[in-house]
């Protein structure tokens, strides 16, 4: 029935630790990673795919175009602060003006489940069109799929973006020095803890709301204080210590964090410690990692400070030369521990 | 829980046929157009989405892009003569190179299932790996989500191309004119007999095998003989039907096609017959319908057929004044009857 060319034959699949996709391959943890390396990058690779940048950027004459694609599969479709269709706008508009791009344009596909209330979509729409209203960016290509009813989950989202990078900007986590400051945005955690409080039926005083949101109005502020922004990443799935730990390897330096300086509101401190879950590991999905020179850094934070997206920003740690391709973290107590790559999934379906 | 936001409120859901997404939303004929003339187009229309073209072309200084998106949930993933992978290859190379682009960059978005075997992940990559080399363009960014077991059904795939389209070339379905000819690249309804015998079990003599296949090189021939190609699209699902009604509308001319020009293979034909469906409404996935001047379409038709993927071009109709908006086809036996857009949903999931 099928047609295995000689191709499939002479390429036999990898050695994986496992034989069947798992839950933390879509994670952004060690086994995504493990996933990519082994079985997309060896048959899909080329000098822009292998940056595993969260954007493609592209040369055209005259123009550098940053180009990016994301899926939007977030349970429930619905939650405090969201819902699936501003994510998957602010998602893409996010991961295009990571590399310093202003979005213009954003595709949207949508696989959607045959008896899902037509009022339900509306309502998705209706957000989609406000959260590109709000970014700046228009909507100039779609599809739409139906599949029966069960073989998927109410509704998933594509977006892909399209921006053009300014002239003089070159952000890459491989830039990284020694000496550069780490700044983040504001507090963490918000989104995956209101995605999992609704999930679980949680309930707290006061209501963990997602923190979705699109930067690029954020990201323009600062590119005007300097070109010279060396990396920016938004802390999604995998959060705060997968983004640090891939700024860590991609440019084989090492990153000393003040934990004391990263924000994080009570309430989501609290949904942290009742479900048992590390915020630095949970999904974001209104902030961002910036890496910037030294001698640039208050400069940027106090236009940050200006932005109602960057009103809480902070330093948070340094660039340093000790321990390549580790991220450390000193706490309160004065203990200095490594923070690691995630590995398994904690928390799917959060994005 | 949610968030009801005063706009939603003041935008009440539009009158409907249904209230719940039925499969016929996802089909390409009458309720397509439905749900896009209500739901999508309202709230995300823009002068470049409102064309309605199955690309979007952007204007950015000095360049024409091409951008076009499209979700891929063919079940089942392999099936005789291709599989998802390639599918989702070809299928957005030929919406980029509908409008004359020469398609450059592709992204590659994963939705997976829990548990999908790695080697059938493996066995898909390879595929789209070979399908995009032979069409020439560039992998260069991606996502992969995993949702647990149960909800998806094994894989999707979103593929959003990129390309530039060459300097006076305006190919768009409103540009028909009075006595245009209207060219088919080759034999109809294979991909989708190729899924439906797969599904249903059926087997022939002569196996009914995918034709998917990526046209860039048989389009950019064409383009060498004229840049004066009028319209071109890829008649997927809802089939040649769908995309002649399509050019009509568009246009405000009607068209009249000769049932007899248009090539059948006699296996694909059995297979219409035996699940009782007509062939003008089965999707297919490696062939174009062109329309060219008068003047030059035995010139374009000449090109075709030394090019492997036109070999079996044909001129099956002209573009008329009477009937505007309405498509009539002739049969062998002199009847000449009108062929409507398909309404409900025959063929799920087939691409």
């Amino acid at each position: 029935m099928t047609n295995i060319n000689p191709e499939t034959l002479s390429c036999p699949l990898p050695i994986m630790d496992h034989d069947t996709i798992q839950l933390s391959h879509g994670a952004g943890g060690r086994l995504s990673a493990d996933l990519i390396d082994k079985i997309f990058l060896p048959r899909f690779g080329n000098e822009t795919l292998d940056k595993l940048e969260d954007q493609a950027t592209l040369e055209l004459p005259g123009k550098k175009l940053a180009f990016s694609t994301d899926s939007f599969v977030v349970d429930p479709i619905f939650f405090p602060g969201g819902n699936i269709g501003e994510l998957a706008i602010n998602g893409t508009v996010n991961d295009v003006c990571m590399c310093g791009a202003n979005p213009l344009y954003i595709s949207a596909s949508f696989i959607l489940e045959e008896g899902l209330p037509m009022e339900d979509l509306h309502r998705i729409v209706l957000s989609m069109e406000e959260a590109a209203k709000n970014a700046g960016i228009r909507i100039v290509t779609g599809d739409t799929k139906v599949v029966n009813k069960g073989n998927c989950d109410k509704i998933f989202i594509n977006t892909t973006g399209l921006g053009i990078v300014p002239d003089g900007v070159n952000i890459s986590a491989s830039n990284l020095q020694i000496g550069d400051k780490i700044i983040l945005s504001g507090t963490i955690a918000d989104h995956g803890m209101a995605v999992m409080t609704s999930r679980e039926g949680l309930s707290f005083q006061t209501q963990v709301k997602s923190d979705t949101v699109a930067l690029n109005s954020l990201v323009e502020e600062m590119l005007n204080v300097t070109k010279g922004i060396q990396a920016m990443r938004d802390p999604t799935r995998g959060g705060v210590a997968a983004t640090l730990n891939e700024f860590a390897r991609s440019s084989k330096i090492g990153i000393q964090i003040d934990g004391d300086q990263i924000p994080v509101k009570p309430e989501v401190h609290g949904a942290c410690e009742v479900l048992g879950i590390d915020p630095l590991y949970v999904a974001n999905e209104g902030k961002l990692i910036a890496v910037v020179p030294d001698n640039r850094a208050e400069e940027i934070l106090s236009v940050m400070h200006q932005h109602p997206h960057g009103k809480d920003a902070a330093i948070i740690g340094v660039v340093v030369e000790d321990h390549p391709e580790i991220v450390t973290i000193k706490t309160g107590l004065g203990v200095n521990r490594i923070l690691d790559m995630p590995v398994g999934e904690q928390l799917p379906r959060i994005c």
